[in-house]
């Protein structure tokens, strides 16, 4: 059998809070075994680029990402909030390695192709150099990766996080039982929006198509439970959707995800 | 006999100009064996720091790193410059791999003691973590470290790079013969400052000790050669200081080091 690795991507929100990610990151540091995490910072890179007088623009909720944006988001996400995450970490007892897809050439991408909008630097993943994880992983360190990947042509590309967990997941799946975690504000799926407490406590391939016919699934939760069952399909153990307490298992509520 | 390893130090005048960047980088990706960069990036610092109304103030051409500051070089350090240089090194085929001192924990060191002078959030290097990078140098990893230490607490320290270079030398020494290089704007250790031609070629404790007498080294030369003598002074095999061009050894000029 093989040994767990578990994937953790952090929303967003909790990096900006420093209470939630201290929080946070001491659940990540008591988590056992192996670990990988991945976070975004788009509302802290929203924030620099106010500061600059960049605009930010976004359509669909994705960032589009012009030159002066891409600085701005290697700055906020590969600088600030990856190394703020990983001396944490260090102090914490966690061996983290802060990491870009440029660093070691960890993830592979190509620009975005331009259709009906031009996302700029906007990277579709190509491939995850999953042996140089693995090596890392092997030797006790703890991979922090950032939302930013690269064409192997020299420029950096921004890239959604929560893909960059599911193909991490589904990379590691040759050498790991993966679970990957998706960590942020909610305590899970929830059946009425409105409800907090209304955790779906358990999707599999049936109940999921039928939560997409009810419309139950839908807007931001549409694209993250794409790449959880596109995880799943490839091999990926288990996924995990909740807030910070579902790391420790002192959630009451959180959901899990299988086929 | 030990292998060779490189250990280059490049200054922040060559990370501001793209033009010259690309040419240093050609010649880094060209040198042979295991390799190690470390840069700093203080002018892109003061002009962020500008933009963001954030006053830059330096004491002896050492920055005062306040809270903010210590922000600012994260994004900058670690961030734009550390990645833009990572992804053009994989480009031209070097697999290279950005950290900071947090990163892997390492460079531990201790915020400086206020005495007359409060720096802030400086760091003065307590242990370079060479068994780490020495592991990462032989699976093939070229490490990229920019002048940031941690100091196990959680804290980023802002760190000299010449420093940072001469102590990552110093702990390479046990695995490895050290070649130091530290590349700048200048072709060597001048005679005569006007005289950019007058490179001293061959500089040896006995030659220093006159040329410190006589005046001749002064200024930015006297912590950068005091660096270099505590370097050859720690097994460090050679320390060689010169523009571009030394690393290929297509400089007609450039000084070399010994004891």
């Amino acid at each position: 059998m093989k040994e767990v690795v578990s994937i953790v991507k952090i929303g967003g929100n909790v990096i900006e809070d420093d209470h939630a990610l201290d929080q946070f990151l001491n659940s990540f540091s008591k988590l056992k075994g192996p670990k990988v995490l991945i976070h975004g910072g788009g509302k802290l890179a929203t924030k620099l680029s106010t500061r600059l007088g960049i605009p930010s623009n976004m359509v669909d909720g994705r960032r589009i990402t012009d030159k002066e944006t891409v600085d701005v988001i290697t700055m906020v996400y590969a600088g600030l909030a990856n190394k703020k995450i990983v001396a944490q970490l260090q102090s914490k007892g966690t061996n983290a390695l802060g990491m870009s897809g440029a660093d070691g050439n960890s993830i592979q991408a190509h620009k975005r192709p331009v259709k009906e909008i031009d996302y700029g630097f906007v990277g579709d993943i190509d491939e995850i150099n999953s042996k140089m994880i693995a090596n890392l992983l092997g030797t006790g360190i703890t991979p922090v990766f950032c939302a930013i990947s690269h064409d192997g042509k020299g420029q950096l590309l921004n890239t959604n996080a929560d893909t960059i967990a599911a193909e991490i997941s589904i990379a590691m799946a040759s050498y790991y039982e993966v679970i990957l975690y998706y960590c942020f504000e909610k305590k899970g799926v929830l059946m009425h929006i409105e409800d907090e407490n209304s955790v779906i406590e358990h999707i599999n391939r049936t109940t999921y198509k039928e939560l997409l016919d009810k419309g139950i699934i839908a807007d931001g939760m549409l694209p993250k439970l794409h790449n959880c069952f596109h995880a799943l399909e490839h091999n990926v153990a288990k996924v995990c959707l909740g807030d910070v307490g579902m790391l420790q298992k002192n959630a009451e509520l959180f959901t899990t995800i299988t086929l």
